[in-house]
Formats: C-alpha cells, structure tokens, sequence
C-alpha cells in the first residue's frame, strides 16, 4: 500500500535535508492536490525567529493564500514527522483528506502521542485517512542524525 | 482574585465586540506583559478566508514579528473564548507564563475540553497559571446572541 505513497514522502524528505542545511530541525511537508505536489515548505523555526513556524502550518497557511478556498478538503499532507497538536488541530480545522507521516514523535507528537486530536468525540473535522510510518527510517534517521551532531 | 484581571478580559470583550461588528465569531484577545495590554486581535477567518486564522494564534504570530524575542515567557494571553487543541498547543510552544480565559467551548475547546493540552505529560512547556471563567457570562453572551441572530 505504501509504495504509491513513497514520491511524495521523497520528496518532502527532500524539503527536511533542506532544512537541515539550514540549521533547522529537518522536517519538511508537501500539499498534494490530483496526485500531484502544489505546495511545499520546511520547519523555518529558527530563520523565522518563531516556534510556531512548522512545516505543516507555514504550509497550510501559504494554501489559504494561494488557492483561494476557504477549505482544503480535496488536499492531502505528506509530512516526516508525527503533527504536534497545533499543526494536527490546524489539518482538522482544515478538513484534510488525508495525512500521511514518516517518524512517531513520542515528545511532542499530537496525533498518535499526547493530544491526540483525531481521537477525540469533538464535534470537528478529522481525515478519513491518517497513515503513519510512511518512509520512517528515512524520516527518523534524518532528524537523529541532526540532533546526534548537533550533541557531538 | 477575578477583579484585577477584569480590565484586560474587558478589553478582550471590546475586541469580540469588534469582530462580531465586522461578521466575525466575537472572540477578541490580548497579549499582556508588564501589567500591560501590548497586543490585541480578534476572530478574523471571514476576513482573511483562512479557518487558522483564530484571536489568539493571529495575535502570538504577531508577538514574534514585534518582539523580536524566541519565546514569550513574559507574556500572559487573555481571551474571550477557551483555545482550540491549536492554539493552546501554540500557547505552550511560545512558553507564555499565563493564560485567562472567559467562556468554556465544549465543542472545540482544547484545554478543559478535548485535547486537553495542557494536561499531557509530553515533555514541552505548560503555562504556569492557567485560568478559565474570568467574566465568563459577558464572553458566552456576545457568542449567544451573535449566532441566535445568525440562526434567527
């Protein structure tokens, strides 16, 4: 099943190694609309001077600029780490079809740790599809990699 | 202990007041250091065409742009309307020191209700006061009487 999810998942991997030659925690995220990429971006915590400047929300907010709908529902989010709450609220306030993430984050993750906002009973939108795992070893060797050189 | 954190509640109520005048969902916030308001937003998802763009998360992006500083330690946030799993997660990645805020949500509330944010053991900052019900009845009644007129 995942085979066909493995493109766009490369490429956000792609967007985290871009990131990592940034100096930021290397997570990156696409938007795909019609099987195809439309919007792009990675965590600019630290080029923004802001904590909130995670992948998923920049590219979330960037969609609402550039297409014009006051909804996402027909788009999908490939991103290589577990959402935090915020970013997982954001997809559902949203109405994302689908979230696709590579690495679990046991510290700070919203969807599958702490929050875990689409298993509440709240009356508000949740994707009807959530795989996690997607490329893992790929998403979580990138950021162990970052933070073991950055200890070393 | 509720009467030295009207003035600002109060303020926050004008804000929701101004929203609901512009068609907005009355929510109204302020950002708070030193005993004094230093920023203010309201609900503004008609306006912008964006469901992010909630009082508080639009007043914390401002905060990084005006204060130049990572975090925001020093800052307390008062709002109209108890925060959504995104904008209470955003609360806790900002390190905000305090948050007060006036109606319960049920629905989409992420601090007493769902998510429940700030109860989670992950590893990553809680406010250290957080406080709900501060002029709770004026709060819930600008939202009562904005959409029975709506639904009127």
């Amino acid at each position: 099943m995942f085979s066909e999810l493995h493109p766009f998942m490369d490429y956000a991997l792609v967007l985290a190694k871009k990131a990592e030659l940034q100096g930021e925690v290397p997570v990156g995220a696409v938007l795909v609309y019609n099987d195809k990429i439309i919007l792009e971006n990675h965590n600019k915590m630290r080029q923004n001077n802001n904590p909130l400047a995670h992948a998923e929300l920049l590219l979330l907010q960037e969609a609402y600029s550039f297409l014009k709908t006051y909804y996402l529902s027909q788009c999908s989010l490939f991103v290589t780490l577990e959402p935090c709450g915020m970013c997982a609220t954001a997809v559902a306030l949203s109405r994302l079809k689908a979230v696709y993430f590579g690495a679990y984050d046991p510290k700070h993750g919203g969807i599958e740790h702490g929050a875990r906002v689409f298993d509440k009973e709240q009356n508000f939108f949740k994707p009807k599809t959530v795989v996690a795992g997607v490329r893992a070893y790929h998403c979580e060797n990138i950021l162990k990699n970052f933070f073991s050189y950055r200890r070393g």
